[in-house]
C-alpha cells in the first residue's frame, strides 16, 4: 500500500523533504498558504528528480502523487508521517500543531525541522504531545541523508525505533540525539565555525572566499568521509587516540579552553574513539581514509569545484611521455576505486581507460578542446575488447593507440593496453565517426585533422598487424 | 634540472611533504634524529604512492631520489625548498633554523608546517628571517591540497609569488594568508568544532562515533565541495545572500554572539559573497552542488563509508522489477558524472551499465555475492559493444539480458540498452569465463549454478537472434 506524508510549509525544506517522499515512492499533500509554494517545489522537485536517483545503480520506487491542499485538515487526513517546516516561531509552530493535531490519525508521527527548538518546547500545550519529535533534516533534503531526531522525556520507548525505520526506509540516517540541547548537535558545530568566520571577517584577515577555500580544500574532505574524532585518531599515529590527546590535542596550547586538563575526560573519549574505531588498525584507516579522498576528489574533477579544479589545473601542466614507434596515449595509475567485487580492475575501466587512449588520439591529430568548442567531435560507433589478464589497483598501466583506417567520416584505431610488467593485459579495437555537434550527424573532418590522421594511416600500415582486431567475440583463434 | 627540497622532521606531516614532493620528481632529503624515521617515511611513501597518482588521468614525473642525512646541513645544501616539521616549540624551532640558515642557500624557502605560531614569531633572532615563512599542510600531505601561506610584514613583496608558484607545481593549493594570526584560519575552525565536540561528551549529549556522524552524513559533504559561505548563499534562495543574512544568519535566535548586530558587516559579507559567487545564479549554484555531492556519494558507495553506506544499504532494499520475457537486469538513471566533453554519456558508461547487467544475471542463476565468497565468480573475457544512439545525464535506460551460449566454463551473454523512449540505444556482447579466485584459472561452475543457467539457456534458445552478435568492428550490415 502506498502511504501518504503530509508536507506543512512548503519551502525549500519542506519541498525538500516533499521530494524525498515522492521519489521514494509516497503520496504527498502539501500545505502551505504561500501563493508561489506551487512553483518552488516544482523547482526544488526538478533538482531532485535530476539527482537522487542518480545515486543508486537501482531504480527508485515509481514516483507518487504530488497533491497541494487549502487546508491543514486535508493534508494530514490519513498520513503515516507529518513533517512541519514553517518559520522558526514557537507560537506560530504550537498554533498549527493544534490544527494537525485535530485533524491527523493518532498513530502519525509529527515531525519538525527545526533546527533550534527542543521537542518538550515544542510539546507544550499540544493535546497528544508525545506524538512531536524533532526530525532536523539537512539541506538539500533530498540528497543529504542525515536527520537529526530528538525526542523529549515523554516519548513512548517505541517512537524512535518506529521514526528510525520510516526514515531509514526513504534512504536517510537518522541520528537519534540522546538528550535536548539547543540547536540538538550538527547546528551548534555550524554556528561555533560560523561564529569564528565573522570575526575573521571583520577583522579583514580574511573574506568568504578564502574562509570557503580554507575548509574546501583540506578538512572539508577529511570531515566528509570520517568526521572530525576519526580524523584524530588516524593523526595520533600508532600510538593511538590518547597519545593524540595528550600530545596533539588542538586545545593543548591554547588558553580558550582548560577542558582537557580533566583526566576522565580525556580516559572517556578514548573509550568511545576506541568502540567506534579500535577494529581497523591505524594503517588500515589511513588507507581507507586516501580512498575516500581519492574517489571524492575525483569525482570532484569532473564539475572542477574545489580539489577536482586544482587536481584538474595540475594535471594539464603534467608532461605525457615522448611518442614512441607507436604513440603512448595513456600512462596511468589504476586506482582504488577502479576495482570490483573480484579484486581485479572492473571491465568498464578497461574502456575508460582506452576512451582516454582515444581522446589523446584525438589531441594528437588536432581533434582537440578547442576543435571541439568549434563545432565538431568523434563519436564511438562500436568497441571490442579482448581481455587478456587481470590490473590490479595500484598497478601501472600504458596504452598503445595503432590506427588501423582513417578515411573520411570514419576512423578505426586499435589501442593495446600493458601492465605493470610490460604485458599485454587488453586490446580495445574502436571504430570513430566524425559527427557535427550542432545537428548531431555524422560530417567530415576538417582538413586539418584529415591530413595529420592521414600522417598516422601511413605511417602505421606497414606496421605489423593486429591480432585480436577484426575479431567477433568468442572467435577461435 | 631536478630540484630539491630539505625536509626538516621526517613524521607523519614531514613524511607527508617528503612523499609530495617526491611523487612530483623532485629529490628529497630528510633529517631527522629518531631511529625510527626512516621506517616511518617509508610507509608514508607507501601510502602516497598507492593514492596520489590515482587522482590524476596522466602520468606523474618519475620520482626523484629520496635520501636520509646524518646532518641538517647536508639535508639543505642545495635546496630550492626547506620544510621544517619538528614539534610545536618555539625555542625548538629557532634552534634549528640557526643551524639551516648557516648551510642553506640564500634564496631557498623555508617554510614551517607550524599549526599556530606566527612568523613573526617564527623569525625572531633568525639571521635571514625574511627567508622564514609559515606554510601550514593538512594531513594527508600528499593528498589535500590545501596550503595556509603566511608571510610576515617584513617578506619582500615577490616571495608570496614564487612560494604559491612552487606549491603550485607540486598540485597544492596555496592560500594566502593576509595577515598573521594564530592557528592560522582553519585550524581556528577545527579549535572551535574540537571545543563544542568536548562539551558534547562531558556533557554525555553525544559520543565520539555520533559526533562524526552529525558531520560526515550532514554539512561535511557540502564542505568538502563549498566551503561555507556558498552553501548559505544558496540556502537564501532566490532573495540571495543578504537575505539569509538578515533572516536566517546561524545567529540570528542565539544569545552567543551579537555580530550580526552591526549592519556594516552584513554588507561587507554580502559584498563578498556576491565577488565570489555572483557569477552564477542561485539555480546553477543548486545544481553544481547537487552534481558535487551525487560525484561524492557514489565515490563513497565503493568503501561503504558515511554516506555511502546509507546509499548502499538503501539500495539493496529496493525491489528491481518484475521480469519480462527476457530479463531485465539494469533500470537506472544516468548520473552527471557519467557524461564527457561530447555532453553525453562517455562510452566507457555503456559498458559500466553492461556490467551491472552481467552481474545482475549471475546473481539470477545464483552466481551471488554468497557464491563469489565462496571462491568462484565469472570473469570478462571478451566484449563487443555497438552505440548506437546518444544518451543523456538524467535519462532512465533499462538493460534487457539474452543467453547466447552457457555450457561448461563459457557464458555469452547480449545485452541490450533501451533508453527513455524505448528505443534500443546500444548492443552489448560478453563472454564470460568460470573462475576459480584462489588460484585465478578457469574453473566449472557448481551444479547448481550450471542447471539455473541451462533453463536460461532453453528459454532463449527459440528466440529472435541476436541482430549486432557475432559482429566485428566495421563489419558492413
Amino acid at each position: 500500500m502506498i502511504r501518504k506524508a503530509g508536507i506543512i510549509g512548503g519551502g525549500v525544506i519542506g519541498g525538500g523533504w516533499a521530494a524525498r517522499f515522492l521519489l521514494n515512492g509516497w503520496n504527498v499533500s502539501v500545505y502551505d498558504p504561500d501563493p508561489e509554494a506551487q512553483r518552488k517545489i516544482s523547482e526544488v522537485l526538478a533538482n531532485a528528480r535530476r539527482s537522487l536517483p542518480s545515486l543508486y545503480d537501482k531504480p527508485l520506487p515509481a514516483e507518487g502523487t504530488l497533491t497541494f491542499c487549502e487546508t491543514i485538515a486535508e493534508a494530514v487526513a490519513g498520513a503515516a508521517w507529518i513533517q512541519e517546516s514553517v518559520p522558526e516561531r514557537l507560537d506560530l509552530k504550537h498554533k498549527i500543531y493544534a490544527q494537525i493535531q485535530e485533524h491527523a490519525p493518532g498513530e502519525a508521527v509529527l515531525g519538525s525541522s527545526t533546527l533550534g527548538f527542543k521537542p518538550s518546547e515544542l510539546q507544550q500545550g499540544a493535546i497528544h504531545p508525545q506524538q512531536i519529535l524533532v526530525a532536523h533534516p539537512f539541506n538539500p533534503v533530498y540528497l543529504l541523508p542525515l536527520v537529526e531526531l530528538v525526542l523529549s522525556a515523554i516519548a513512548p520507548a517505541a517512537t524512535a525505533e518506529q521514526a528510525s525505520k520510516l526514515l531509514s526506509s526513504i534512504g536517510m540516517k537518522p541520528l537519534l540525539i540522546r538528550k535536548e540541547i539547543d540547536a540538538h548537535i550538527a547546528d551548534r558545530f555550524l554556528e561555533a565555525v560560523w561564529r569564528e568566520g565573522l570575526w575573521l571577517i571583520k577583522d579583514d584577515i580574511a573574506t568568504t572566499e578564502e574562509i570557503d577555500d580554507a575548509i574546501r580544500y583540506g578538512f572539508g574532505l577529511r570531515w566528509a568521509q570520517m568526521g572530525l574524532f576519526e580524523t584524530f585518531r588516524i593523526a595520533g599515529g600508532e600510538a593511538g587516540m590518547k597519545h593524540f590527546l595528550g600530545q596533539f590535542g588542538p586545545c593543548l596550547k591554547w588558553p580558550w579552553t582548560k577542558l582537557m586538563d580533566v583526566p576522565e575526560l580525556i580516559e572517556k573519549i578514548a573509550g568511545q574513539s576506541d568502540a567506534q574505531s579500535g577494529h581497523m588498525s591505524i594503517r588500515e584507516l589511513e588507507r581507507l581514509r586516501d580512498d575516500n579522498l581519492v574517489g571524492m576528489m575525483r569525482a570532484l574533477k569532473q564539475s572542477g569545484s574545489g580539489a577536482g579544479g586544482t587536481i584538474n589545473a595540475h594535471e594539464s601542466s603534467l608532461l605525457v611521455p615522448e611518442a614512441a614507434e607507436l604513440p603512448v596515449t595513456v600512462t596511468r595509475q589504476v586506482p582504488q576505486s577502479w576495482t570490483d567485487y573480484n579484486g581485479h580492475m572492473n571491465e568498464a575501466y578497461y574502456l575508460q581507460a582506452s576512451s582516454q587512449a582515444t581522446d589523446c588520439f584525438m589531441e594528437l591529430i588536432g581533434a582537440d578542446a578547442a576543435y571541439i568548442a568549434s563545432g565538431s567531435s568523434y563519436f564511438t560507433a562500436e568497441t571490442h575488447i579482448c581481455h587478456l589478464a587481470e590490473v590490479n589497483a595500484g598497478e601501472q598501466i600504458s596504452i598503445t593507440t595503432q590506427v588501423l583506417a582513417g578515411r573520411g567520416k570514419k576512423m578505426q584505431l586499435f589501442h593495446r593496453m600493458f601492465g605493470p610488467d610490460g604485458g599485454l593485459v587488453a586490446t580495445c579495437e574502436t571504430l570513430q565517426l566524425h559527427m557535427d555537434l550542432k545537428t548531431r550527424a555524422t560530417s567530415l573532418p576538417s582538413g586539418k585533422v584529415a591530413a595529420k590522421l592521414n600522417t598516422y594511416v601511413k605511417a602505421h600500415a606497414n606496421m605489423l598487424p593486429a591480432e585480436g582486431a577484426g575479431r567477433y567475440v568468442g572467435q577461435r583463434i
